[in-house]
């Protein structure tokens, strides 16, 4: 369809387990050449701009992919689109990107099929104790039939208050209400109507967290979010609330929730920590009001594959002269991941 | 409202988990005198007969109470209803119940509503892997951003084959129908037209175990259902499958199944075994395929209280003389738990 070149900066290791035979035969078909890192390692921002030049139309990245900034775009005055292949865009790419009029396309949405699962796993992993539980019939442990054992708490009618609107927090709300009605919102950029839509009520942050009894973050990591969940927001969780937070530690003062989960107040379950891939999590170790999993709820064996399938699909949209599925347009940057 | 004598053959430990003050007062008012067990073990069946007689218009059981049999029904010939403030209730009464005109109800479906959610978390903790996850990061392990990590299964999508369409299987259905599309059914006494209303496929067992990748077993202990799950159907599992059992273990053949396990052929969640509360789980032990918890899928805060309240309810509904709630019907049992 289109002339030129696309150069696919995603390196071998990692573009084999996010693609099939398939996508990549549609990628090729998109271009007269494509160009792929067949490194074991993401390309260093020189080696990418060796491969720019003035027949590239488009280009793929993913998680280590070097930026698109306008260094890149200076040696590719035709790009016309960048797909990432992932979710979160806003480290691959700068706003002279935009700019300079090229449009930008995600797969941020396949992955927020996944972590929105997750995050009602990870709700009812919190109120229902599988994994303490676990611990203790492995141990050779059986519960007091009649007391002895704590009970597990009912999704049906507990208050789950969800922290942003996002692509993620979109799919968890109706995930939600096929087990509770009572869904509560933050969310500073959404009106009552678009929440009346959405069948939540409209709270502000203090309220929600003070209200209800699970709270589930989805925010975008923006400056204002930083630490949003901080030591008096915390405070104002009801004794025995569950947090639950599959987007990102940046949104939570870490220190303050480790201190409230060793007091025992409130449960949490955690795909996020600071410095991943090597957090330091003994603050939470052994607690058993703590779930840990290592940032995998966008991890799925079927998202995965998805995700360079979504970019290249709109790719194709793109070239084919069709309005795109996942466009990222520069206004909504300001409120997304 | 009623004159006359109820009977509430709950040992005071137990009645104290599954009542609050609002219904004990509401079962006061419903006779002239409850008597209640207040010793701390069930009565024996002897123990039992000794407070009936021919003002006990109604008896109140749970679990570990003395069946109401035929010994039982000649002592009070003017019993009218039982009430069981659990789910299964075929271990305590016998067919001479219905035969004497006495009602019986339970309070099965407000336990179904809690194994019910249970079983959606089961399914994503077998599918996303909290539990050996929390095990790798507790202990100072994180994932390979690229390969290494075993990536979880979307529950979109997947098939989940249902079987049993009975109180907790007609709950699993509609939450599974958040998630997926694609659900099938397998029970005898489910036609086609019920089954398109459930929006399920029917499929005979073979079929459903076959084709399906997640299987959650909701059939009722009866002759027929014991070991339904045998060598021969669990052969029929696609690899990978996930069983989830939250009903009895009375339905599965447990050393077949274990042989499927260690030899990692499948994967499962077990709230229930052979021998509660001693069972014997050194054959699921340190399996990272194997979830295990203590049979507590209808155990929580909100579920436990409303159990004799809904049993109350309807003792309330039968003396004004309204459609009961919950009545177990003579021909149903044949059918449930």
């Amino acid at each position: 369809m289109a002339a030129g070149t696309i150069v696919a900066a995603i390196h071998r290791p990692l573009r084999e387990t996010i693609t099939n035979p398939d996508t990549e035969a549609r990628l090729r078909a998109l271009a007269d050449e494509v160009v792929f890192n067949e490194g074991e390692a993401p390309w260093t921002p020189a080696e990418l701009h060796a491969r720019l030049n003035a027949d590239v139309r488009a280009v793929i990245t993913c998680w280590g992919s070097p930026r698109i900034d306008a260094a890149a775009l200076d040696l590719a005055p035709n790009l016309e689109i960048v797909g990432h292949a992932a979710g979160s865009v806003r480290p691959y790419v700068t706003r002279e990107v935009w700019g300079r009029g090229v449009r930008v396309t995600h797969a941020a949405d396949v992955i927020a099929e996944a972590v929105a699962e997750y995050t009602i796993g990870a709700i009812l992993v919190g109120l229902r104790g599988f994994v303490p539980r676990h611990a203790a019939v492995s141990a050779g442990q059986w519960k007091d039939p009649v007391g002895g054992t704590r009970p597990g708490g009912l999704l049906a009618g507990r208050r789950v208050g969800v922290v942003a609107a996002s692509m993620v927090g979109r799919r968890v709300i109706p995930l939600l209400h096929a087990f509770t009605p009572d869904v509560a919102l933050y969310d500073p950029h959404v009106d009552e109507a678009q929440a009346a839509d959405m069948d939540v009520e409209l709270l502000e942050l203090d309220a929600l967290l003070a209200s209800s009894d699970v709270v589930t973050l989805h925010a975008p990591i923006l400056p204002e979010t930083r630490r949003m969940i901080g030591r008096r927001e915390l405070a104002l969780l009801t004794p025995g609330a569950l947090l639950v937070n599959c987007a990102r530690a940046w949104l939570v003062d870490q220190q303050a929730m480790a201190e409230a989960l060793q007091a025992g107040r409130i449960s949490a379950v955690l795909d996020v920590f600071d410095d991943e891939p090597t957090p330091d999590v003994s603050m939470f170790r052994g607690l058993p009001n703590v779930v840990m999993t290592p940032h995998v709820a966008g991890f799925t064996e079927e998202t995965r594959p998805r995700q360079l399938a979504a970019v290249v699909d709109d790719v194709e949209r793109h070239f084919s002269g069709h309005p795109l599925m996942y466009e990222v347009r520069r206004e909504a940057l300001d409120r997304m991941a």
